[in-house]
């Protein structure tokens, strides 16, 4: 893990640990999770680090430092992946903390700090469609009410941990005692077109965006398409239409993303007006205040848009999580080290929020938290075509090393 | 059949007859279609008429005039139904016109002209998917082709037809020479909102609209709901969005008709940004030059669009029918009777287009066409709620039997 080149390599070898033969699809306490945590370890050793399995099933090592008094400092990212993932979106992030671990090593001078690095082994929540169960755990907000869920092969939490020989009765114990670590810094694919548009190799995160989501019905009035004047109808997706358009108006104008994903028209024939159209909103800023004076301003402008037109909205919020802010000193320190160790192309270094979840959301709860970004092909995420340049890694690699060895010296 | 009530009552005795119990549903060549045949035959015979079915499964009703010479006017509308039908669409016109028989037969004055009442089997192409069968079987505009189609049933429409009793082969004996028919006159409601919005029982149409349809897939880049900023979007909904709020703007404008009623989103998720939408647009005028203009706009400004949003549209026509006029005699002739046999209430004379496609469309290959709209209930059709008022039947009556008169005498 000496340089990108390393470890992108290494992204690749983690890759071929999947499920599925050809694409790559690693879930929390499967097989592969046990056989990726295995290889992982070997690197983490090789890199001069005591590893470890925590009680839900996250891969650490640590370099121990010269100072045991000292709060550690967490590097890490995620393990597990989405169906038919990309090789970054998590390892990229775990490979590059083993990477500045394996630098700090090779330096032969043991830092004040211990450096501890954390694959967490369940960010997607793909196999029980509850996200961040590794961080959560490691955060001490695991939430008893989880065990019953049924995961995606029809089986439990509580019966897959027991199958992956974890004890559901000590889970607690992978909960690290917030005195314990001094930060959490992770590196990550942006997962956005920012840095690319941009011409940065690397960005640093200053928040986590809070989403909230809605699920949005429009009720109006079905009617032949030939024999409804304009002025006679209660046209469903007309309302809906404004309203899209309205939505992209506003949350251009706070500078924040609202997204409508999905939409669909009933009966959704070529010649009945629309009756009802049901449509999702996913509305995310860096910091909720922002956020929700938008969605105010976006519900107001619906309200005036179902007046004029006889419609009613209804509107069943389906998801809400705060924004998480970056701690200010690990914001500065990756600023620093980028200007110092990279320069040119990145100066002044670009910030910006993380409009994706992260496990940070979790770790907030418990330490500091600082994100590092990497450029990344097109936006492309959490498909195939996933990619990041090498040499972007060597920056990165190169920025969070320098900012790793202030803050543990 | 002597007022509206025993119409509206005659109307609800044939929805009785249906495949389904519970819910009217009447498709072409069916043991339904057989026993509604009959039993309008038995009406039309109490109305004085000798009675055939013609060799398209067509019902006819025959009033001899006392002069064999002149051309005979036809009068009728459609015996068959969409699936959980309404009661009055087709219907309603055909025991209007055997009404109309029924008043000058009783009077005892032979007219001039023949009388002719057809109860067209096929209008709404529930079954084979084809529309119009039964009036272009009587328009001589058979299409050979069409004897391979399968229904939704699995059986051909050529098997239908030896099933049914009926010869393929001598399907061109139902076609009627022009020179036979002086005119073709239906009632039917209205199946859309204006004249009850105008306070009309009844308005004189004046040219069935002639439909354009598309199909229209709109291409632009799916990416992460969160970490995608807008001004880097490519978001094919909301391009749909500007186009159907621009399609309803220069549709209005037009004074014509025109709606998307089917929209879908691709890949359709809460947190993915539309990389695709795929949507129907349905436009439809008076006069095909008005809907020709408006679709050229519409068009125009989807590639304006497109341009500004880099999105790709692509259009596949799937439909499309001229407008037929009505003749502005039969026109004249009913707007006179209205005004001299209802008056009051409906002075001056209501005059719309219909927006919906009629029988009328293919007879107007061979005769001229007028048609009589009757007011119904929020302008619902194809539904079990299809209402109209005995009252405003009792008006349609008046003003056809008094058209009629003068026409054929």
């Amino acid at each position: 893990m000496h340089n990108g080149e390393a470890i992108v390599a290494a992204c690749d070898q983690l890759a071929a640990i999947s499920a599925d033969e050809g694409q790559l699809t690693r879930c929390y306490l499967t097989p592969e999770h046990a056989r990726a945590n295995a290889q992982l370890a070997r690197w983490m050793q090789d890199a001069g680090m005591q590893t470890w399995q925590d009680a839900a099933g996250n891969q650490w090592g640590r370099l121990e430092g010269s100072d045991p008094s000292l709060a550690a400092l967490v590097l890490g990212s995620h393990s597990d992946s989405v169906i038919n993932a990309g090789r970054f979106d998590g390892p990229l992030g775990v490979l590059l903390a083993i990477g500045v671990a394996a630098r700090l090593n090779a330096a032969g001078q043991r830092p004040k700090r211990s450096v501890d690095v954390v694959a967490f082994a369940d960010e997607e929540g793909t196999r029980f469609g509850t996200a961040l169960l590794g961080s959560r755990a490691v955060a001490g907000t695991w939430d008893p009410a989880w065990w019953e869920i049924v995961g995606r092969d029809g089986v439990t939490l509580r019966q897959a941990f027991l199958d992956f020989g974890l004890d559901p009765e000590r889970v607690h114990e992978a909960a690290r005692a917030p005195e314990s670590m001094a930060g959490y810094l992770e590196a990550h694919i942006e997962q956005g077109p920012v840095l690319e548009a941009e011409r940065r190799s690397l960005g640093v995160v200053t928040a986590i965006a809070g989403a909230r989501r809605f699920s949005i019905t429009i009720g109006g009035e079905a009617g032949h398409a030939g024999t409804t004047p304009l002025t006679l109808r209660r046209d469903a997706l007309c309302g809906a239409a404004e309203a899209v358009v309205a939505i992209e108006t506003l949350a251009r104008a706070a500078g924040i993303v609202a997204t409508v994903g999905s939409l669909e028209t009933f009966p959704g024939a070529v010649n009945v007006i629309p009756g009802e159209v049901r449509m999702s909103l996913d509305i995310r800023a860096e910091r909720d205040e922002d956020r929700d004076r938008t969605l105010a301003a976006i519900r107001e402008t619906c309200d005036r848009i179902g007046e004029t037109r006889g419609l009613v909205w209804r509107w069943h919020e389906t998801h809400a999580a705060p924004a998480v802010a970056c701690s200010p000193k690990l914001v500065e320190a990756l600023s620093t080290s980028i200007e110092t160790a990279i320069g040119s192309d990145n100066v002044p270094v670009m910030r910006l929020a993380s409009g994706a979840g992260h496990d940070g959301m979790a770790m907030a709860a418990v330490c500091d938290i600082g994100m590092l970004f990497v450029r990344c092909d097109r936006g492309i995420s959490h498909h195939p075509d996933e990619s990041v340049q090498a040499r972007d890694v060597d920056d990165a690699l190169n920025a969070m090393s320098t900012a790793v060895a202030a803050l543990v010296d």
